[in-house]
């Protein structure tokens, strides 16, 4: 991959200050919440998904720096679903997207090695890949080791957005400090290896912190100051923009806010009734951008609208 | 799947019980370690493997009662290679082997159905997964539901056996209770959802356990008393027999322990000089029963080498 020797952390930023706005939609292809025309038009299940999936990176690629499919909806289809997954990114790369591809990967040894070499290697890999960490060290530096040598990233399950995120992520030691901030000095810690710092000081390893929890967010935005946020939760999981700007430094950096039912099946929402599902999507996905960008920027206290610098 | 309406617990101690050792050969196919015969005839790195994974099943499925294909070795090959473990595993089942698919899967909700409908429904999916539950109930639920639904199981990632399993694992809280405890006593209980248990007594979700760390192994069968534990670590990673017993009961029962390297490349050992790589694979696999047969029936009292109950 040597179209990909600059650090995915500089790639990622300089993507959001193109589009500006740090938002990130969600490609979460689920058959039976289709727009009735996609489904109509398709001989099967899996090739709805294929027409759905490229007409959605058609609209919002103009609008969003990032794309962020859900593997699990391609798994469900075995190999041919992995396939379009494959195609999916390829695509996506093509229109200029950076992909994160959500698998949530983890093992040890030669054997992450080995996921490492199928999810951020190669012409159809990913940008970046989400990570649990659960196994420790051994489980994280295969990843890390192959997002460096790539131009990759990686972004660790730190503190996620599901209500029962607490069970063990916020069990506390004999100091109080809980299981997820163990774990967020580690990935401050692992994120300063050999090549993953950019230029843009931020690192290629990242977070994913769930925007629904904002005291947490505001916390770990202190205890991992070079990582780039995936932050899960807003629109269909209830978190406001407002809710997502703990997750962001003071200079309006260091995350990137996911949106994925709310954008993808925008046809389904009384706000777009009546429009043709690919107006729906562009809309929604605007709109998405819009109010990120908004709140981000009343939070560095520039006026509301402003561009970001270029 | 209708021919999979019992209970995967139940089936899982049969198969032991006619096999006679608690035992499963892990499937972890890597081009660098193949056998030169199966490499010198294969035209490319995925053929080769295929041939070797067949040829693997064909040698153990007298001697053992399970497999665990690793999906990171053949997501590596992208969709060709997921298309590979399909057909692995629906030979695998063909010829008698209970399949447990160790993919590590984790997330919630609807995404954590989609795993669940891939890897654990229809005619290619394995009689198990493994799942990583850092995400909490949420992100176990969901494989519960699916496995009870269709006769299948789940082992959920407790204690690995690897080096910095202690990391997040066994971060301890102001009662001295450790993560992995804690996860133990919640998989005791989610373990009792309705269509689990088996007549054997067992959950169908079981436990991943590292025989690695014996102590360990031994509290936590206190702690799960219901669950089959899967045991990797045997051989290769470092742990003895002996060390594996603290995973199963007083009756030797409860649990069935990995072995992948040791086996599938005895070509390489010098133990095995001189076979055809087939019979190397053959005769190891007898041997780790065996070793394994033994340790348990010296445990429960019986005089070493005596079969256990058909």
């Amino acid at each position: 991959m040597s179209e990909l020797v600059d650090n995915f952390a500089d790639r990622l930023l300089s993507a959001i200050e193109a589009k500006g706005a740090p938002v990130c939609v969600g490609i979460d292809p689920r058959y039976d919440r289709l727009p009735p025309a996609v489904t109509a038009a398709s001989d099967d299940e899996l090739s709805a998904l294929r027409t759905f999936c490229m007409e959605v990176l058609e609209q919002v690629a103009p609008v969003v720096p990032a794309v962020k499919p859900q593997s699990a909806y391609f798994e469900a289809y075995g190999a041919p679903g992995v396939a379009l997954l494959a195609d999916v990114i390829v695509r996506a790369r093509q229109l200029g997207l950076i992909v994160i591809a959500d698998v949530k990967r983890n093992d040890i040894g030669s054997t992450a090695q080995a996921y490492a070499a199928g999810h951020l290697a190669g012409a159809d890999a990913a940008d970046a890949v989400t990570v649990n960490a659960y196994l420790g060290s051994d489980g994280v530096a295969p990843f890390a080791e192959a997002a460096a040598a790539n131009g990759r990233g990686l972004f660790v399950l730190v503190r996620t957005s599901n209500p029962s995120a607490a069970e063990f992520q916020d069990l506390a030691d004999v100091d109080g400090t809980k299981t997820y901030e163990h774990l967020a000095r580690r990935v401050d810690q692992w994120g300063q290896a050999d090549g993953l710092i950019g230029q843009c000081g931020f690192s290629s390893m990242g977070a994913v912190v769930g925007a629904t929890w904002p005291d947490e967010a505001r916390a770990l935005r202190k205890l991992m100051p070079r990582q780039l946020f995936l932050v899960p939760g807003y629109g269909a999981q209830g978190a406001s923009a407002d809710d997502c700007l703990a997750s962001f430094d003071s200079t309006g950096r260091g995350a990137i806010v996911n949106a994925s039912r709310s954008v993808i099946y925008a046809h389904a929402a009384d706000a777009h009734a009546g429009k043709d599902w690919t107006q729906a999507v562009a809309d929604a996905a605007r709109a998405f951008a819009e109010d990120i960008r908004q709140a981000v920027d009343r939070a560095r206290g520039s006026s509301a609208g402003d561009a970001p610098p270029h």
